[in-house]
């Protein structure tokens, strides 16, 4: 496997090419955004645990019959995975109410839903990643009526599996942003990454918040919560 | 038919009780607004346009199977209708881009899609009417999956029956806002109004608006416009 020329760098990871043409290195970065980049900051230590805590989860979910682009861990924080065509979504899904939903709909943070929620987002930084609906989503062309009905249906079993393995370490799940893809075949694959950067995780005892919340509200102390989550998961 | 106290004022049209408990009398008003109430005026004959526009278009749907409030028209400006509870939610179909859709999603005004778009709106003035999916609804006790499912499956009739019928008086349907209730019973039926107020009519040979886009954009002709849209349909 040999590292190639960078195809992208986001705000979170870098992304390089191969030798095979299916596959790709992630390379996690210890930046940190909020609020579509206006804030920017460091987590150290960040992109070591989101690599792993990623790559733990994805393996677990592939057990669980939700197939992802996961492929190999280089390093702490370099990742082999399959290479593929993102759809342009963010597909989020909510079991408790935070963050944006709370003021947008008037419910109070903390609102635990009688069934957990699904949203999209359309991914472009340009238009701020609006709230579409998945009539929105076939009119601008991100995906097929097909594609939605089995994202929809993997980010609910996303959601059930990852939420009772959580349960575990005493985290609850409140909400999370997953990114699919599409396989040189077609097949829809979960991509991106599931971590403290891309979930809210709250202490299943004390609500404390285990993710970017700390970062984006200023709370503090989010270096020993990314390491915390990764003690939970991985005992490291 | 007794006509009682007012039950309530809206930005277009007063509701009173009457001696049925199950039946109400709509009064239309000149009032126009725009921008949720920021802008405010009169169009005047507006009332009588809307009035006999929706009660004409009411009917029409309900002889191609689309369930509807209306009872009887009573004068020029005010009509019998069935009592209902409304479902908070303001429900768009799009044929074409016009309007908030084009900014929020980068897409140029005119624009036709594939196939018909749907949404919903939160009926809540102090968030400002936010865009919400089906989950959102749910999870925000506005309705159930199964009146969604309806209500969704009349929407989508009603563009289909409206827009062919339209296009005889060489009108395009290019968007429209519908808003349901539930009966004593629990059945859904199409409530509220159907009027230039409401949806966006665009003459088919020259583009021309033919509805409150004129007051919106501070066009001009829009009392012009209403009188058009009641002469083609109604003939008067
Ligand atoms: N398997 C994959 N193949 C190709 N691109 C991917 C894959 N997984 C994730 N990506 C994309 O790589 C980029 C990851 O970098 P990130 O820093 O998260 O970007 P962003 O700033 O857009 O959030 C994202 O655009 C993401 O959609
Ligand atoms: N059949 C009905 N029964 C009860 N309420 C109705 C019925 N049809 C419409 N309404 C409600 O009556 C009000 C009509 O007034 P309007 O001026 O359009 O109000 P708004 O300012 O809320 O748009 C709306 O709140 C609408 O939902
Ligand atoms: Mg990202
Ligand atoms: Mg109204």
């Amino acid at each position: 496997m040999e590292k190639r020329e960078q195809l992208y760098e986001g705000k979170a990871k870098k992304v390089y090419a191969t030798d095979d043409p299916e596959l790709v290195i992630v390379d996690y970065k210890d930046d940190a955004t909020a609020g579509n980049g206006a804030k920017k900051g460091t987590i150290r230590g960040k992109g070591v645990v989101n690599n792993k805590v990623t790559n733990s989860l994805m393996k677990m979910l592939e057990e669980n019959g939700v197939p992802t682009h996961f492929v190999e861990q280089l390093s702490d924080r370099e990742t082999v995975v399959k290479k593929v065509s993102i759809v342009p979504l963010e597909v989020i899904v909510r079991n408790v109410a935070a963050g944006s939903f709370t003021a947008r709909l008037g419910v109070a943070e903390g609102t635990r839903f009688a069934s957990p929620t699904l949203e999209y987002s359309y991914k472009d930084d340009a238009l701020g990643d609006p709230l579409i609906n998945s009539y929105h989503a076939i009119a601008l062309g991100a995906a097929t009526r097909e594609e939605l009905d089995t994202i929809n249906a993997y980010a609910f079993k996303v959601n059930e599996v990852l939420k009772a393995y959580l349960a575990k370490f005493n985290i609850d799940l409140i909400d999370f942003k997953l990114e699919f893809g599409r396989l040189p075949g077609g097949q829809i694959v979960l991509a991106d990454e599931i971590s403290p950067d891309t979930c809210r995780f709250w202490d299943a005892s004390t609500g404390a918040h285990l993710d970017k919340d700390l970062f984006r509200r200023d709370l503090g102390g989010e270096e020993d919560a990314y390491r915390e989550v990764l003690k939970r998961l991985l005992g490291e």
